[in-house]
Formats: structure tokens, C-alpha cells, sequence
């Protein structure tokens, strides 16, 4: 981890001074360690992939960064606090970040702590699904949270992950993402995000919470399911992986906090505003029933509110919707 | 394992001849295997604390059985399909069963598999709390279970278990326990049982639960809690802890049966009237407040129902009760 802390400030230190080149002694200077380690650093940069000039009496310039997303490499720059500022577990692939998050939450690993993977052989999806996870064209992540917060609060987090993830990818040109209730982001009626929220939980308190989201961003068409798309895929240009990270951990952190100090209720009206179901008549598989209605709110507990035909209301707590055409 | 299942099979076959002699051919025949595999698995039974006469011409007579609660032991003339039936980890002394249960759970351990320990050295109770679990005084256990049920169901799952090991109890002598919601079992008014259960859960489906009891069966005056009493304590007499973990064990997979088949609602009534707190004034302090009033009912997902001064009916789904004095 020492490792990785010396590569990010390297990382740091060029990006701060962009276009420019630096001097092995600038840097020295600036980050207190000797020229020999700066070079040496350099080098393992180098290895891991990213370009880095080097000129004579000019000094060293960052030209590119590998599209990887190493914990060092979203470290560098990210303003949070907490989130992605625990360790950062990379992984090139992995079976799912969701059980490696899981373990690590066990072993008392504690909230901010992230894993990440290029790939997941077995990538979770919601009720035993799976998520497509091809090698180096999504974002592949679990993040470990510790709230504290009761069992019927836990859909609450998930829509507060989906707003911010949602806000993160409508910030980038062209897109207009909305949340599909309970856990789906979609752009033009298509899934490129989905989220799973695992828990630890006593009746009456949770232990810990595992918020694991896949991202379709790069991932070529031909690599999508059926139902999917990708940022790629509608933008029709490549998204920068690592910032969209960055972005995601930095609003879900001023999201998440405003959730544990004024509750849910706080962003009940941005995630409704974000929904692509309010308003529509839907079908909702739930485990046991299937109910169809309009769906008319989310309440504070994060269940969809549905009207069905006799005008009786009635709430659904998770299951799959569909929209029906009129 | 197998060594276990012999050792299982020698007793079954001394206690469906109990007071009479029994040959080493006898016993060769009836499980299929040599004499001299039977001569072995006893001397190991007498290792494990089973006093095994032998008589010249006569046999084996089974005199006593140790006071341990081992996985052979409690197997042994259990008449259940799942519960207990599975493997059974017995430990001298462990951490938590619900931790081991846990892991195990993890692992893919099925339904039905349990943990048990003559002694726990960090017994957990709800919310953090310690169960004090002196050596070979009570039963310290865990079940794994997979029900197909959701999170908010959960709490009638402990409920369940409460209906079963208060049943079990009051079978024998001279007692009266009752159900404390949501999860302790009190005789005049003392704890000699707490449930603590543990879940992993994604927020429409549980992946597993786990179901920890203790029960205070022995344990001497000097060794319990304020709070607490144990089964010998009430009684005056030592009661035969083997025996009672066979008898919750059947009686939870008929409830837990029942519960799977047709709902909690099919054991409501029976839970109710086992309940300690119902129309008695209460106070209730959950997670973030605390209300007071008159407990009214427990409704089909378990959660205590509290009509308050003003007339209000309030759900509460988990907390601490305190009875009040009128």
C-alpha cells in the first residue's frame, strides 16, 4: 500500500501540473523522498502501463494513463473522505466484487473500502442473476458501508446509490439515465447500470452493507445483453473509465451523507424526479405475487407505491418491473 | 464423519434395548460390520465418556452417557428429516456458533446444519450484547436455514423458533415460559432463553439465516446474570440437556414446517398466547425512540402492535421491551 500511495502522488503531482514538464527534483522536492525512489516510481508507473516522457534538462511529462482502474490511479485526485479513501482493492478479474466486498466486511474492513475488477467471471445480479462483466469495458464495483440504519431502510440505500450513480453518468454529454425502480439505471429504455445491495443484518440492525454496481461503459455492442446498452454505445465515444469512478464515489458521498443525517426523505423528491416509472402503468413481479397498477410514489421507505385498478393502493417492496404500454 | 455415524448406531442400538445385555454379535449384525469394529467403536465411546459394562457371555450394557451435547449424541434417536440431521459441528468451546453457523452458511452448508458448543467464550445477544455461556451449563446453538422467505418475514422466523424451544421447555417439569417479544424467553419473569438471528440478505430475497439460541439449562445461581435464571433453577433438578436439544429440534421442524407451508400466520395464535407482553402496558425502546403503551397484538409479519395514550396503534419491528408496573 506504501507502494500505492507513492505512485498516486507521483500521479498527483504531474496532474496538477498538466502540459508542463517536471524535473525529477521537483518532484523530490515536493513529495520528500529522494530523486533515486522518484525514478524508481517512475519506472514501476511506466510498467503499469502509463506513458511518461522523459527529456533532458526538461524533465518528465505524463502523456497517458492506462485504462485501468488501480486503486492508485482513482485515488489521485478524488475529493472524498471516506469513500475510496479506505484501501482500494484491485483485482484484474475476480468472480464478484460483491462476495470479495462481503468478506472483507466480515473481516472488519471498514465503510469506504472498495473493490474494484477489469473483469468478474461471475458478476451478481439481483435474485441470482448474473451481470455481464467482459474484461476492461465496465466499472466493476463494491463499496462497504456501514450505516446505521434498520433491515426495512435497506432499499433506501440502494435508490440513494442509483440517484448518485445516475447524476454521475448525466454529467457526461448526451446522456439521459433515469432509475427503473428498484436498482436499474436506464438510458432509452435500456439497463447500463444495475445495483446490489447485500447485507449483514440482525433483525433490527444491519451489520454492514455491501453497494455493488456494474456499469456497461465501454462495452461494445456486441458484448451487451439483449436488454443492455452502454455509455459507449449511445454517446458514440469512449468514456474515461477511472473519472467516471471518481465522479460516482464523489456524489455518492455528499448523497450517502445527507441520507444518514437527514434520512431519506431529504432525497425522496430528486430520486422520484430520476424515476422512470412514476406515473406509468406497470407490472410488478414480486417474489410470491404479481400486481399491475399504476405506480403513483416512492415512500420514505423506498417501496413503490402502486395503484391497481380497483383504486386500491398497495406497496411493493422489491420485484421486477415492467412498463406496459397504454 | 463416518466414525460418527457408527458411534450413532451403536447407542441407537443400546437405548432400543435399554436394561438388557447386549452381544458384540448382536450388535455385529444388526449394523453390518465385524465384531472387531464393533469392540473398537465401543472402547472409543467409553473414550468420549459413555460407561459401557461388559460381561462374559452376557455383553454390553449401557450404563451412562457423558453430559455433552456431540453431534453422535444428539443424533441419536432424533426423530427429524432436516433439522439436526445435516451435519452437526460440536465444539468444546468456540467464539459463537452464530459465527461458525455463519461461516458454514456461507460455505453452502445446508438447511438443517448445526452448531453447537459446550462453552463460548463471546456469546453474542442482540445488538452487540454478550450471552454468558459457562462450560457444559446450557445449550449453545445454531441452526442454518434457508427459507424462502423476504426480510421483512424474518422476525416471524425468530418468533417461530420461540414457539418451539418454549413449547420444548414447558414439556418438562414444573414450567412455565413464555415468549418475551421479540426474542427471549422468561420464566417468572427471569430469562432462560435469548434467540439471536442472523441473515444475509439482498433486499428482496434472504440468502440464509441463522438461528442462534441459548438456554440456560443448568447453570448454577452463581453463573447467571441478574436477569437470568436456568431451567435447574426453577426446577431444582438437573435436566438432561442432550435430550432437550432433540426435543426443540422436532418440535422447531414442525412449526418451522408449518411456517414454510403455510405462512406465519398459521402460528400466530399459538405465539400470541405464549406472549408475555400482550396486553400488558410497555415500553418499547427501538432503535432511535422510544414508545410507551399498551402491546395490543403481534401481526403477520411478527411485529408488536402498541396502541399509545392517545389511542394511536403503532408497529414496532424490533426493540427492547420493558413491562411496566400499573
Amino acid at each position: 500500500m506504501k507502494e500505492d500511495a507513492l505512485k498516486e502522488k507521483i500521479l498527483g503531482f504531474f496532474r496538477r501540473n498538466t502540459g508542463s514538464y517536471i524535473s525529477g527534483e521537483d518532484i523530490s522536492n515536493a513529495l520528500g523522498v529522494s530523486r533515486a525512489y522518484v525514478w524508481k516510481y517512475i519506472s514501476k508507473l511506466r510498467e503499469d502501463g502509463y506513458v511518461i516522457d522523459a527529456v533532458p534538462h526538461l524533465g518528465y511529462n505524463l502523456r497517458s494513463a492506462p485504462d485501468k482502474l488501480f486503486g492508485y490511479e482513482l485515488k489521485s485526485g478524488l475529493k472524498t473522505r471516506t469513500m475510496g479513501k479506505m484501501a482500494i482493492f484491485h483485482h484484474e478479474s475476480i468472480g464478484s466484487t460483491n462476495d470479495a466486498a462481503y468478506e472483507l466486511a466480515e473481516a472488519g474492513e471498514p465503510e469506504g473500502t472498495v473493490v474494484v475488477a477489469e473483469a468478474q467471471s461471475s458478476g451478481k445480479g439481483r435474485i441470482g442473476r448474473k451481470w455481464l462483466s467482459p474484461k476492461g469495458a465496465g466499472i466493476y464495483m463494491s463499496i462497504i458501508l456501514r450505516p446505521d440504519v434498520e433491515t426495512d431502510e435497506i432499499p433506501t440505500v440502494t435508490l440513494v446509490a442509483a440517484k448518485s450513480i445516475a447524476d454521475a453518468i448525466n454529467d457526461l454529454n448526451k446522456m439521459d439515465a433515469g432509475i427503473k425502480w428498484p436498482n436499474d439505471i436506464l438510458i432509452k429504455g435500456k439497463k447500463v447500470c444495475g445495483i446490489l445491495t447485500e447485507v449483514k443484518a440482525q433483525p433490527d440492525r444491519v451489520d454492514f452493507l455491501v453497494l455493488g454496481f456494474g456499469v456497461n461503459v465501454n462495452t461494445p455492442a456486441g458484448k451487451l445483453p439483449e436488454e443492455g446498452t452502454s455509455l459507449k454505445n449511445v454517446s458514440g465515444s469512449s468514456v474515461d473509465r477511472a473519472q467516471l469512478v471518481r465522479d460516482i464515489l464523489e456524489k455518492f458521498e455528499v448523497d450517502y451523507l445527507r441520507f444518514k443525517k437527514e434520512g431519506f426523505n431529504a432525497l425522496r423528491d430528486e430520486c422520484k424526479r430520476l424515476s422512470l416509472v412514476l406515473e406509468k402503468t406497470v407490472r410488478v413481479k414480486e417474489h410470491h405475487r404479481v400486481m399491475k397498477g399504476k405506480a403513483v410514489d416512492i415512500d420514505e421507505k423506498g417501496a413503490l407505491m402502486i395503484r391497481d385498478e380497483e383504486g386500491i393502493v398497495r406497496r411493493v417492496f422489491s420485484g421486477d418491473v415492467v412498463m406496459c404500454r397504454r
